[in-house]
């Protein structure tokens, strides 16, 4: 069968009905008889009519497209967040395009302004840039992870970093830890300070001293966080306890210690955050904050389409509960 | 600064030229003077004119809109090839719809309906099942990774699957291994019967017979293959190396071997495919097969974008070398 190229006035002509009726059947809106439906159905079915929804779009104002800026999907914890976001709006009838930025600025607006010019009635931004050099105009738009700095009254959704930062530290101290240091995103971005307040929090709870030089400022990553550890262990640093925010890094400073002379967990316990698979698969399995990816997927889903239909929106940020994973990094 | 919605014809009266010459100097096709250029540029500039891209795909048939279906992002090897072709895409011009279809034949069906009703210009379908239910119509479509059977005249991009199948039963070989058995997915898909031919000329070749019982089909996947390998050696079944046709599968029988009391390489030695990350990461780190998927979305690119251009394409399948990483688990 080929596409047909049939109009709907060809249609209405074929099954003996107004255009306005064949309209009606297509949107299953409004009243026709059963008859009348069959009637219409089968001559499309026959003919195989596919709607040319680029042209319905521009007609009905709604592309039914959907545009996730996201950092870089080859990351575990995005390519799950945006899995379950396409899954989501495909079965509520809208298709996504996908947008990988590196965290280029530059990149991240082009991206924004051909979503624009594509029509596309919603924006998701997964871990976006904080500080936006551009308008984002009035397409209804919802941040999923970081919190913007300069979007007023931008609709967030966000794990609870300061509870996965309260959590991690905490079991430390409960395993015995006295001296434990974090290491953190140089960068100042809202998710990371969340988990620095958390575990400041815990040390605090405990009647620990948090030490200036326990934070340990460095780039994201496996051997940014690897190196990082060797040089303050041959430094002479001290510590038993490594809370990383991020379960690269935690596999960095594990290998780190492991290659420094130390042993994990007897010497020194480590706690990761984002549970990816790789924390479970590793060669000491690694104790992490697991983030609620579904829920924030689907809260993010509901949001959009809410703006999208003119709903009200009750709350302007929402902040889905982590849970801490134990393995043998503790 | 708001989006503008200055149409073509009011740019053309702000800068006294005619509208063949605005969308013109747009398009940057034809004949027009540096000066006009200028005047043109700057009031687009001036009121922030953003192309309505829906409204140009209408007129020029082509909407700049890839599909690519895909059975699932959050699958590594998926990720980093989805990854590629929207990089490669983005820098021509083009933005991509991305459809994760879980391997089942009716989302496939779906999406594909679904791209075609949102007027893609063309589809990389990745992996997509071999043999498909519906029409597919004049979209220029290419496979990557797997060869539908009753699409004639596709084209498709492969790894050489054969040739990964034959350096890493080699490897075995020549690592002093006699009694080999493959892992293989148990469903008849082309890539992982071109494994199996590459791992029986291997034998083949170094006189060692190609027995039936030491070829296993079973569901991919890492908890499956443990399994499988756990309840072969329990039955008494003796082996010496293991060739697993994806590298979930080699981690679930490196995990079943040691489970069994067995040691890897000393007992059993064992080669991956795909050297995903978790790989290079897991406890006994995978000898394995790298598939290169940057040259793989590479030829995708051009490949879709010579046939939307109505270019000649030379080849029907273009067949991509593989490499053989050597770690711990030989």
């Amino acid at each position: 069968m080929k596409h047909s190229n049939l109009s709907i006035k060809e249609i209405a002509e074929l099954a003996g009905v107004s255009v306005a009726t064949v309209s009606r059947v297509m949107n299953k809106n409004g009243r026709y008889s059963a008859q009348t439906e069959q009637k219409v159905l089968d001559i499309i079915k026959k003919y195989n009519y596919k709607p040319n929804l680029i042209a319905k779009g521009l007609r009905t104002n709604n592309s039914l497209c959907i545009g996730i800026i996201v950092p870089d999907i080859t990351n575990e914890f995005f390519a799950k967040i945006v899995r379950k976001l396409e899954r989501a709006f495909f079965q509520r009838g809208y298709t996504v395009f996908v947008c990988n930025t590196d965290e280029n600025s530059a990149v991240e607006d082009k991206y924004y302004r051909e979503l624009a010019a594509k029509g596309v009635v919603g924006i998701i931004y997964v871990s976006g840039k904080t500080n936006k050099s551009i308008e984002l105009g009035e397409i209804p738009t919802v941040y999923i992870d970081r919190t913007p700095t300069n979007a007023t009254n931008a609709i967030v959704i966000t794990s609870d970093n300061f509870q996965g930062g309260y959590l991690a530290t905490k079991e430390l101290i409960d395993n015995g830890c006295k001296n434990i240091i974090i290491l953190r995103d140089s960068r100042q971005i809202s998710t990371q300070t969340d988990r620095y307040l958390g575990y400041k929090k815990a040390l605090e709870e405990a009647n620990i001293n948090v030490e200036d030089s326990n934070v340990i400022n460095t780039t994201v990553g496996y051997d940014f966080a690897k190196e990082t550890i060797i040089s303050k262990i041959k430094d002479g640093m001290k510590f038993d306890g490594v809370f990383a925010t991020t379960d690269w890094m935690a596999l960095g400073v594990i290998d780190g210690v492991i290659k420094s002379g130390l042993r994990i967990p007897e010497d020194v316990k480590v706690v990761g955050f984002d549970n990816i698979t790789i924390s479970e698969f590793c060669a000491i399995p690694i104790t992490t904050i697991n983030q609620d990816v579904n829920s924030m997927a689907l809260k993010a889903v509901t949001f959009i389409l809410d703006m999208i239909h003119n709903q009200p929106i009750d709350t302007k940020r929402e902040v889905i509960p982590v849970s801490l994973i134990r393995r043998k990094s503790i």
